[in-house]
């Protein structure tokens, strides 16, 4: 039986699996590949201290290695629930129940759907929901970002180096992301802003033409042409495996201690309640979670 | 009047500065020199995601690299004093009152005293509390450590490189340093422990020669011959300066968004009270500190 499992090697786990180790523990980390988590796909990360500037996948790379330094094992498996047995847990996979006496959910979030019609029919064919991933098909076109947020803008920003035109569609009168990322959105020649406006339909034929808009003031709805959709409308944490106290949308509630409601499973990152969900908190996170294992396996 | 000044340039105040520069903050970071913090004298940092290993000060140079890329102001003056104003703040320095809407306390901590005999009078002639520093002098000589933490643990490793003999004395009969590191201390040849001792006098004639120790349980005093002494007993956080609540050690108490007693005032790092103090956690708070401060700032 192994002290500790995690579940998901993006940046929490990772670094929980770091601090297990120097911890002591025998430690068992588990994701599906390709491991390091939504940040993977971000194009640039310039807010983990110490690299001003760097690739996700590169600093998942570095964590990774970090991880392999320290001797963390790793096993690739998708973990489809974690049950509670009389001395701890099992975590189950497609193919084996493996036992544990604690356990880190650091699983991480998806990308929100908006759950219009053209949506999911679209996908691969002008939806996407990773500008880094999909921008260079849409070099020269014209492509809409919908949402506000941090993420939105700074795909706002990748795309607008590589498509023709960028509509930032934002169903608010003002932006949530960064003043940075706001100021240099708003410096960019070729994007455009349309406030107070929803998205109803994405359409087409093959691929995608055109998206059916709404303003939520006046109730007037009209047509964009764009060949791209590009949604940031928020995430979905991926908590579905675990039995433990949720808020709302999903994610788990845990203290500073990133214990959750059941002893001997704790939470760590962007699957967890927080104020903030960066690379950086994400890692501390992981941090203390190991920590607190450590604790809860040794019985201080 | 600044929008917010961050005080102390360690891992939480660089990373407060980076995250507030980006939020569009007119910020200013104020430190002594050298800027860094305790981890700057570290000789290996190994639980810093993303480096594998690397010393305390070439971390703390890229810290302040990116806070430098990003367009951080920083200015090297020591704060006496958060002085309350009516629309903010005044940070008073040994010859300016600097006003801003919020402040971020950063300060970091400082290495607890012994409070005994020859402490004092031998500091710099035998006792030390930076291994790195100083453990050169102590060359193929005897050697004692203070402590039985993370840090004593690491510094008596790092001792055992150079010195001839390291003993290594603790008040209690178990370390707490982390398992990985007791495993390598206890495989050194020239590291032995005395349990359950505490130093009651540091001796010598113009340096040390000497410690006079007492076991806790049986009473019984002794003499170790030894030229070196570090001392590793815990932390004192920096947090005079400032008038809001602290726990019975002097910690900043504060919440999940680092908001302290007093609004518009935020802590950080190791001088606010937390399970962990790490470059890891002191970093997340920078972050979630610079995230609350703008709040504040914006009115939002």
């Amino acid at each position: 039986m192994h002290d500790l499992i995690i579940v998901g090697a993006g940046p929490a786990g990772l670094t929980a699996s770091i601090y297990a180790v120097r911890y002591g523990l025998d430690v068992l980390l588990i994701d599906i590949l390709p491991i390091g988590g939504q940040i993977s796909s971000a194009r640039l990360v310039e807010n983990y201290p110490g690299f001003s500037r760097i690739s996700g996948i590169e600093l998942m790379e570095k964590f990774v290695e970090h991880a392999s330094d320290v001797g963390v094992q790793m096993k690739e498996a998708s973990v489809s629930e974690v049950v509670s047995i009389s001395n701890g847990f099992e975590i189950v996979t497609g193919s084996e129940r493996i036992p544990s006496k604690a356990v880190i959910i650091a699983t991480g979030a998806k990308p929100k759907l908006l759950g219009i019609h053209g949506e999911i029919e679209f996908t691969g064919r002008g939806v996407s929901y990773c500008a880094t991933c999909d921008a260079p098909f849409f070099s020269g076109k014209k492509v809409a970002v919908i949402g506000g947020g941090e993420t939105a803008i700074t795909e706002a920003l990748v795309l607008s180096d590589i498509a023709k035109q960028v509509t930032v569609i934002h169903r608010r009168n003002s932006l949530r992301a960064s003043q940075i990322l706001q100021e240099r959105a708003f410096a960019r020649d070729n994007i455009d802003f349309v406030w107070n406006t929803v998205v109803e339909e994405i359409a087409g034929n093959e691929l995608v033409d055109r998206i059916h808009v709404r303003n939520v003031i006046s109730g007037k709805k009209s047509t964009i042409s764009v060949e791209g959709v590009f949604i940031y409308v928020g995430v979905l944490p991926n908590t579905d495996l675990v039995d433990v106290k949720k808020n709302e949308q999903g994610f788990i509630v845990s203290n500073e201690a990133m214990e959750t409601s059941v002893p001997g499973i704790f939470a760590a990152g962007d699957c967890r309640e927080s104020l903030l969900h960066q690379v950086i908190t994400a890692a501390a996170d992981g941090a203390v979670a190991a920590y607190s294992a450590q604790k809860f396996v040794r019985g201080k």
